[in-house]
């Protein structure tokens, strides 16, 4: 529901102009975002003992005047600090500073727990796969079998690129599901796309410029740039990638999302796939194709992987998370031959391949067909949780586009002439975990159904309603 | 044994002069080293089918006189390419190309498994724990408890921080075990100590270059340039790292194993914990402190963590890889306060943590002793094994200096006159898996004693002295 009457703080009270100054002041020439800023100094001052347990700090909307910042910087920095319990509030109490996180560090029998804390009252996460997708007795099966098969080798040392039985078993799984090609020795095994992009960034940033869509993904922009990448954005359209502003580009290499795509959530076209190869063997340029949800289509067979077209000119990443569990955190490479040597090299360095007994797991999932009935399972329930979330959302914002094919664990509204800082801030006041991108003058707001049974649909879409029109009136 | 008579190629046959001419060149004027070329260059031969499956390659030797390198060049390209499965060669046999891996890439129902391998018949790895550190059984309970306790949010999300229980287990135990000062929210859990790095690359670029130890750990050197940063070698003597120096290089960052020099073996002294502090002061810098076997003392109580003295300038690391077992992939980062919120973005955008299901088995390793009770009985294993594997190598190479205190699962000998490079390439011809590292004029040859039960102390030794003898000759 949106709010109404007089504007009230986050803390439940009436505005207060009397809070206390705390004397602090953000520099706006700084690269780092102003929210990153603030977090930093509160916690410095939580540090040092500046401001002790128990401390009220000021409102929001206090806060944001005395720093002259919009509001919603001061409702990130509090927020990321309460869910690190630095900070802590009760249900309409003022923020205060958490009991155990001031002074200087102490010993560890003093030590307090991590809060437990979930402040969200509604979680429409892109990345929240509905309950039981990850079957407990299921993996205990399959843990005990790997625990008594695994070698004693294997156990005693890491392999960086992964299982030799995972991989080969991927590989079978891929050409099945995906239609990708490859051999067991061109799959190295990930945490994750994340990771992946990781690994691979050393080798990205040697070819130059990264192009990435835009509107795109920000994590992995941000694990690109983190790795010292330089990227450049190329415009996105319900076709895909723009391949043309790519070619004129000065990036060799490009990292698209073609099954699904993120968030706009619409498949690369036939051709513009096939002008996206033509660029690529043209300019020798390499394609990372990020497939994180390409098992995920309910209406028909989804679009084969990018890498069946040429599997020299891309580099595969897929991922267990969206259809198995993102606490796993296994998923793969495939990698062009060419690229191989670089790789493994790359893998070594990286030190971060998900644990021996989880791989053998999955392995064993993937051959004994555990893995598919799982994913069938998967797709039943999440038909149902888009169909209902989409019927929802048509109903309760009919004016808004929904965008997107019928696949993966989002749906997309375009909410025109919002800005997704706000959008964000908004929903976050207002206890919902959502994410929003800006897209030219839209917000598009992606919203996770992961978490949503269609018995809760009409509720969920129509407190997305509620946030829309809290972020267009502030 | 050291090897006599007349000289033997690889294959076991005498030398041929008469081998194939593969028209390789390589490029002495590229940054690449020689080894990864030749790796490059030959598979990409067999993958474009040049070098069809069952083609037997040259000798090491008659390819070394082709491409004037030197052997120990063209053992490592072939070693490694052995070891991915490209290459294949039966015992006395030649060197050929694997059947499977030849010409484009084919769909799966061909794919070929990866081969099941093990080239060593000695393996003196730095990083092999003895047969049954981990302890499959316990294993087993502990995950079958961690299934049943974990929260199904847990295994629907990723914390890329790590799971809770895990991070508070983690700060009671180190405050034991290292004296390590720190609460759960200063510790992120990673997949070990060069995940950790490479997570923390992007915060010890931005402070410009980082210092390392000279000798030290060549991996680690690997993962931070990978990340782009510059690095400083300081020199490293008996008492650790040469504070004056480092004072005098322009790097504000360094990177330390404190407890357990790797490679010379000894813990830093008394007196340069304080120099190192004071600079640290003095300068602004940070310190990473890589402890990565400080429970693995034989002789006394461990030093205490540097961390201990001054939590606010040090990054502590810790691994799990040398007392559970490697294939686990758990460390964690003690990260000091003002650090933290750069810390967790970056753990976010790495991606990597590991799978919460062995998180939350070791949390409960830990917090019910059974972390200890396997600690002690590693401590007494690896205290004979240590013993056993001194006293053969003080027999059978008397004029060698063995350096380094009683901890850990390595010992160094120094081989003055020696090149590392050639010890390794001597070592894997009598399939020895063993690494050496230079320091001036010397090799130091790291012995690592976790899979050589103290009856086969002996036969190691004499097979470590005849490598060294065969280097000296090389």
């Amino acid at each position: 529901m949106p709010q109404q009457g007089p504007v009230r703080d986050d803390s439940g009270g009436p505005v207060r102009r009397a809070d206390v100054d705390l004397g602090l002041a953000l520099d706006r020439s700084s690269t780092r975002a102003l929210p990153d800023q603030l977090e930093h100094a509160l916690r410095e001052m939580v540090a040092c003992g500046e401001l002790p347990a128990g401390t009220r700090l000021p409102s929001t909307r206090s806060l944001a005047a005395q720093l002259a910042v919009s509001r919603g910087v001061v409702v990130e920095a509090y927020d990321r600090l309460q869910r690190q319990g630095v900070l802590t509030t009760r249900q309409g109490a003022a923020v205060r500073v958490a009991e155990g996180v001031d002074g200087p560090p102490r010993g560890a029998s003093e030590a307090p727990a991590l809060p437990a804390h979930d402040p969200y009252t509604l979680r429409l996460h892109p990345a929240l796969v509905p309950p039981a997708t990850f079957d407990r007795r299921a993996w205990r099966g399959l843990l005990r079998r790997a625990l008594e098969e695994v070698s004693d080798d294997a156990l005693r040392s890491t392999s960086h690129l992964g299982l030799p039985e995972l991989r080969t078993a991927v590989v079978a799984q891929l050409a099945r599901s995906r239609g990708v090609i490859a051999q067991p020795e061109r799959v190295v095994v990930t945490s994750g796309v994340t990771h992946a992009l990781q690994l691979l960034a050393p080798l990205l940033r040697g070819r130059g410029p990264v192009a990435v869509e835009e509107p795109g993904f920000l994590l992995h922009r941000a694990t690109l740039a983190g790795a010292a990448c330089e990227l450049r954005p190329v415009p996105v359209d319900r076709d895909g990638i723009d391949v043309d502003a790519l070619a004129r580009s000065d990036a060799r290499t490009v990292l698209l999302t073609p099954a699904h795509q993120m968030p706009l959530g619409y498949p690369l076209a036939a051709d513009r796939r096939r002008e996206l190869l033509r660029w690529a063997r043209d300019t020798d340029a390499l394609i990372v194709e990020d497939d994180y949800d390409g098992e995920l289509r309910y209406d028909r067979q989804s679009v084969r992987a990018l890498q069946a077209l040429d599997p020299e000119r891309v580099i595969y990443l897929g991922t267990t998370s969206k259809v198995l569990s993102p606490a796993l955190r296994i998923g793969w490479i495939v990698a062009p031959s060419s690229q191989l040597a670089g790789i493994h090299l790359l893998a070594t360095i990286a030190g971060a391949t998900p644990g021996t007994l989880d791989q053998a797991a999955l392995a064993l999932a993937l051959s004994t067909g555990a893995f598919d009935r799982s994913v069938a399972r998967l797709r039943r329930r999440c038909t149902a949780q888009r169909q209902a979330m989409n019927a929802a959302l048509a109903a309760a914002l009919p004016h808004l586009r929904r965008e997107g094919v019928e696949a993966g664990l989002t749906l997309t509204l375009r909410a025109p002439g919002l800005q997704a800082s706000q959008v964000m801030a908004c929903a976050e006041l207002q206890r919902v975990e959502l994410f929003a991108v800006q897209s030219g003058d839209d917000a598009l707001v992606i919203v996770g159904f992961g978490d949503v049974h269609e018995s809760r649909a009409t509720d969920a879409a129509e407190r997305v309603a509620a946030i829309l029109q809290a972020a267009a009136q502030s």
